[in-house]
């Protein structure tokens, strides 16, 4: 079969024929019907040698969608021709976290040498995939794989991050995005479909702001040096009862610690990190900072719910596997206007 | 292998010879190192023809310890020998609910033909069990299989009913535990180990009620036409933020109706039912009834985690997997002090 | 001033002229720009002699608007002329519950003699009213009295009863509400602000299964003894999340248990009572049967909040205070369209 | 009557004569029985004058508790001679933060010119003190005002910071306490009546380390460089499910960044402050930061109810008005076992 493989550092992933993988007992074979190009593929591909540790060659592609094709020996409950998304941040299914389906926190995973596909494992970026173990997949029925399959990581990873801050985003409250792009188009849409709170986005982008204009968000600003002032007047003083930074480079956390309200949530979703004053006198009273990392097995079936519901959109740009590695060129060169969809 | 088995509708269960079982793929055998006799288990064995349909003949056993024995195809991350306690309450571990291990409220379970060890698969009153899936296990290390098998049920019911009245649990508050028997004694010692409420035990039997005292609870009485008053009187009016009903039948019920505080919380637990008052001028104003089963994955895990700190134990008394029928007869008697629990 | 009163057991309220009150210390006058007329006014008003304990005369109205007209000694905070809505619930302001805003379940209220306006105090259908504290007053600033001072019940009450429900209100659920009339109304369009959740309304009036649609149900059914049969058929057999009662008559409370999930929370808010099945074999696991009452003080807040966004608006019928008997005429007829607003 | 007062910049506070205050409507007057003195005090007036903003001169004391002497005009529900602790942190009273009893986070408190007792309004170390709305005291009946009027600070405070981190500590979660002094030590001894977790105190001080012993720490050891790889070690790796640091410096964040658990809480409740990584690629993944201020009026009823259980006890040295100074001195030098309680 066909798959799509980064196999140097430093170079282009290609598309090169490798054997077909059997289902062991078990495990899941699928036929791929759509996969999802994601900026932490590019981020991983950029890493020098002395940091990249994902083993290579790499299949690509931790977002996927299928069809059932082969079940390993014992494998129940499950039918041939099923059409299901791959839950990606797998875990040991047995441990306390995993006992939650949170498997994205599961500590047990490294030592036990479990990796998400296209991200240590084999990914979505082939013609066949094989999942471990059948709990991995979400049933989507008719839901159409090429406009769904991003929900598993650029849907869930919003999603998860807004969940914890829902109880304080009651009526009257505000929510920032910073960075309406692959991941806070869709935040954007979530925080309209699941709470009443105001919601403001900003980015350093004309067209990613007239794009949060169009998914929703109330108000719109250019993300800089003044965007917590801005917010702060919109908010008659009180500041926004949680931000979503999903940039998350120093002059963003600056921003947000700046913006923030007391009692309120900074969430920092982007592959970032800086520093932040913390204490009593360092920052608004209860406020809180955490940076989540994807999500659970049961927040990814409340997403297709979401989208089930005509509540969530990802805009999407299709190629061929073939075209696979230029999906990445175009990634990487910002052209895109929202996510790149393998379809092999 | 030796079994104990319900085979005849009416009659006392008997010791068999049976085949030792061999684990499919996925599967994993265990030598069973302790059983839990259950009430439950006694109930259904009472059930005429008509209504009895857990299938026969029926090897019992819902609580069960054992050491890993033997792994099926494509099992990974458990070793053998490793001592482990079994999730009775199975679900289809796939759909949402399973995702979040509440697999005691699979929605997919009866459709699948899927039913817990002892309750219609074979159970751990035998020398060895089959597991469908490693999930089910989990490691308790040095944890004494004796004293705490009776934890998969006896512990994890009380424990769930409990869990989710905890955030009203506060300082100044009121638990009333109905029935100080195999669950309520357990719910007693969780009570006091996880809130800082006052706890009231009533039973019938002052028997049950000295062992009440001797687990912790601050107040006991009988439970009788008065029970409600005495609790009014307690708490200065207010009346029981939380009622644990392990008896649930109509006395029982009037009484927790009786005594619950406006925005408490009555919890069935009990195998029964009946009916109550509810509305704006029929109950308290946001009080809460409710009728859980069993528990979840995670909580199992928190349940030894309160044995391994020494914050809960089971009074046990043992018998030799020859001598179950006659755990189940002073079960039926009444005559046991705590849990029968069968050494195979 | 012109107050309207109920001055006799069984007759109509009639407008009297009596004193206009002095504010005492601590206390507010009111110069009354808006007041709801209420089914419970009604309710009461048709109680017999020896059920009827809220004090003769009575001046009518616990849904208040006005703007600030006299401070009395030592009141500070509040600017004359300010407009704000009366929380009607009130209690001591002193106790626990009190301490979180929940005023409307203070165990002191009764023993102090303390009552809303309206329902044993003196209410809103009149010139003026007094406030006991200015903690009662929450300041609108610009929005319409007339349009948005039911919803200090007609919204608060919903609103309290959807809150506690909502962490189970994700993508995928099911929220139903039975009687679209003055409350249910604005329940619907609270579930579809505030969830994501799937809005079903019956109701045994066409017209109001009309305006449930319009006002965001994505369903509508009458109110029968098939309306349980079909929720289960639009949940694919999982039944209601949350069943809101708005109606709470025993054939309601069937259908409301008929049609509940597992987990499931049937919240009774409609001024009713009957009696339901109870305990582990009697309804679906964890379901929970609770009947709230009116709502905090924050919540009202929150309640204006969401009138601010645009999210939430109740249909008015406009009266002067001189016909505002026929108000209650109109109301006990059932051909209001929506809530009688008197205005004075 | 006498008061002890902070009257000039680094001088130490001394006992003046001053007029005893009449209260004025909705004020009540107490007869002070046990005033506390707390670190923030020292800290106040060791501040140099251009960062002193509490006016001078200030009567000190912000922990009092006193007995109902006078009531002004329209205050009622209160007795003469009823025993009342002070709640400190007070706000307007009306807004929708005080509307949850969260005066603590009031945004109008400043602006309207109203502080705590002793931190701005004349405080409790006076052998009267006025308060300005019976809302702020709370009954306390026959409990010991010297052995209790600590718990309006030295108990609340660390109530609220781990009342939100609740959730969290289950069975098998591990709480670290960072400095087991004034408040430290009260910690202590609510995480062990509140939860099932494993408590580990640090201090530099080895008998502080005695006292957290004492008072029910499981663990103890010195805070210093190795604390965060001790509490791994302890933890299997895990981590401190929720750390509490009373001392709050730098080294003490880095020690509680470094040993936090996934999910886990780090809540800095000492008058300090620093700079934290934060990010996906910097802290466990949705670890949290926040720094939360004294506590809510509803909080403060839930710690004197833990007191009335006998589950929380504050050491303490009694000093009379006369020599409140020496108290002071005593509090600078760190020469205290527990707290300084003036009793007028």
């Amino acid at each position: 079969m066909k798959a799509l493989q980064y196999r140097e550092i430093g170079a282009e992933p290609e598309v090169v024929e490798v054997e077909t993988p059997e289902p062991g007992p078990g495990q899941v074979r699928l036929k791929v019907t759509a996969a999802g190009a994601c900026h932490s593929d590019s981020f991983i591909m950029g890493l020098p040698a002395d940091q990249y540790g994902w083993g290579l060659p790499l299949t690509l592609g931790h977002e996927g969608v299928g069809v059932v094709d082969k079940l390993g020996d014992g494998v129940t409950g499950l039918a041939l021709g099923e059409s299901v998304a791959v839950y990606g941040p797998q875990g040991c299914g047995r441990c306390y976290q995993c006992a939650q389906g949170k498997e994205n926190y599961c500590p047990r995973a490294a030592e036990l040498g479990i990796a998400p596909p296209g991200l240590g494992a084999p990914g979505s970026m082939a013609e066949y995939m094989l999942v471990p173990d059948a709990r991995h997949l979400l049933p989507i029925g008719d839901l159409d794989p090429v406009a769904n399959v991003a929900l598993t990581d650029a849907g869930l990873t919003p999603y998860h991050a807004i969940k914890m801050s829902l109880p304080k985003l009651v009526p009257g409250s505000t929510a920032v995005v910073i960075g309406a792009g692959g991941l806070g188009h869709v935040a954007i849409q979530m925080l309209r479909a699941l709470t009443p709170a105001m919601v403001i986005a900003l980015d350093v982008s004309v067209e990613k702001l007239k794009l949060a204009t169009e998914v929703g968000a109330h108000h719109v600003f250019p993300s800089d040096g003044e965007s917590a002032e801005r917010v702060r007047e919109l908010t008659h003083g009180r500041g926004a009862t949680a931000v979503f930074d999903f940039v998350a480079i120093q002059p963003t956390l600056d921003a947000s610690h700046d913006m923030v309200a007391v009692e309120g949530d900074v969430v920092l979703v982007g592959v970032g990190a800086g520093t932040l004053p913390s204490g009593l006198l360092a920052a608004p009273y209860d406020s809180v900072v955490r940076a989540p990392y994807w999500g659970s097995r049961s927040e990814l079936f409340e997403v297709f719910d979401l989208s089930r519901a005509g509540l969530v959109h990802v805009e999407t740009e299709v190629f061929s596997l073939d075209d696979a590695p230029e999906a990445y060129r175009r990634l990487h060169e910002g052209t895109l206007r929202g996510r790149a969809i393998v379809v092999p």
